[in-house]
């Protein structure tokens, strides 16, 4: 597999941020395109852009000529192509687990708080960004007491979402630590959550992968 | 596998009705745990149903001891475990294309038309019921938009969303389409997903699914 990758995100994105962890983890060197979200109205609005994501969304990959989109399709194709190291586990059961894990976030809290539902609240509904910020932080909360509640029901769980290397529970979790302590959620309530997340920043393919580290991030 | 299958669902929940279908084109037999996601509030508030799923949503497979949560992740663990006939195509970018159209309505549709954020809107917003029907129907029309474009441009596609076999994507379509005719999306912009609604509901997998068959359906 020689061809290239590019990664079409934006720095502040956490769908492309599990992305980004995914392939650090597998060592993969790819190309960063960034795609604008905010100046001018964003760059995903521009014309043409829908043929690079016809949901006018980030992430995609490219791999070659082929135009991979959503989030957790690109992380379990990274998966299928690249074996090693694994991001999920071997026997379906716990495979489950860690796509239920990695589906509350993806499904339950992340689409709930995306830039296009946070201007559709505001430009139909006129909710102000106090009430805004509460409705982040409401799915938030909501999504990560259930979260807490999995991993600590996981009489298997080892130092990461599932067993003692990082996989694609973890490639979600952390951005979407990442969104709640940018707007204040109170993580007291999750230790386990918590201990998770330390191993994971002590690990370059984390670390490198983190929002202030990207090309495109302001300098200051 | 000679564990016993239930699934926790209700009639009118389309996550819930992905499972059926998933169920029934792999042929197999379960018993049917109805919670009711609106009388009284909703079984899912109920003290104790956290058990069963820490999200208080549903559909919950149970196999055997094994409650596993999260749609898409019951439908790839039914998959992963009963081979035949298979949901996903083999190939793995054909694999991510399937997953993405998935996702698309899992992740990009249909949580934001969930009971929960309904609620949440009227309760914390004050949006009426109009509005809340035309919050429904943009989320669901921005979504078919794109799956619409996306179909179109898989130039391997065949009868169904990928291939000629129903699969995850059909799984997660079809009880979106049923969705979309509740709230009175004019699908006239659709044509091929209206051309593979009718392949599928033409199976007796996806007719047995439907919700007005379900035993917790209202009989008028």
């Amino acid at each position: 597999m020689t061809e290239q990758l590019k990664l079409y995100g934006y720095w502040r994105s956490s769908a492309a941020y599990r992305v980004r962890i995914a392939l650090n983890l597998k060592g993969l060197d790819y190309e960063d395109v960034p795609v604008d979200l905010i100046r001018d109205g964003g760059d995903q609005l521009r014309p043409g852009y829908e043929t690079t994501h016809p949901q006018r969304l980030i992430p995609v990959l490219q791999h070659g000529h082929r135009m991979i989109r959503q989030s957790l399709a690109i992380i379990e194709y990274i998966d299928e192509i690249w074996s090693s190291p694994p991001l999920l586990p071997i026997e379906p059961r716990d495979r489950a687990h860690t796509r239920a894990l990695a589906l509350l976030v993806a499904c339950d809290i992340h689409p709930l708080n995306n830039l296009r539902v946070m201007r559709y609240l505001e430009r139909e509904f006129d909710v102000q960004q106090p009430a805004r910020d509460a409705w982040m932080r409401h799915w938030i909360e909501d999504g990560f007491r259930a979260f807490e509640a999995m991993l600590v029901d996981d009489l298997a769980r080892g130092t990461f979402c599932e067993g003692d290397t990082p996989g694609l529970a973890d490639c979600c979790l952390i951005p979407q630590i990442y969104n709640a302590r940018r707007f204040k959620v109170d993580m007291t309530p999750y230790p386990t959550i918590r201990a998770i997340e330390a191993e994971c920043m002590a690990l370059p393919a984390f670390d490198a992968a983190r929002p202030e580290n990207q090309p495109d991030a302001p300098s200051s």
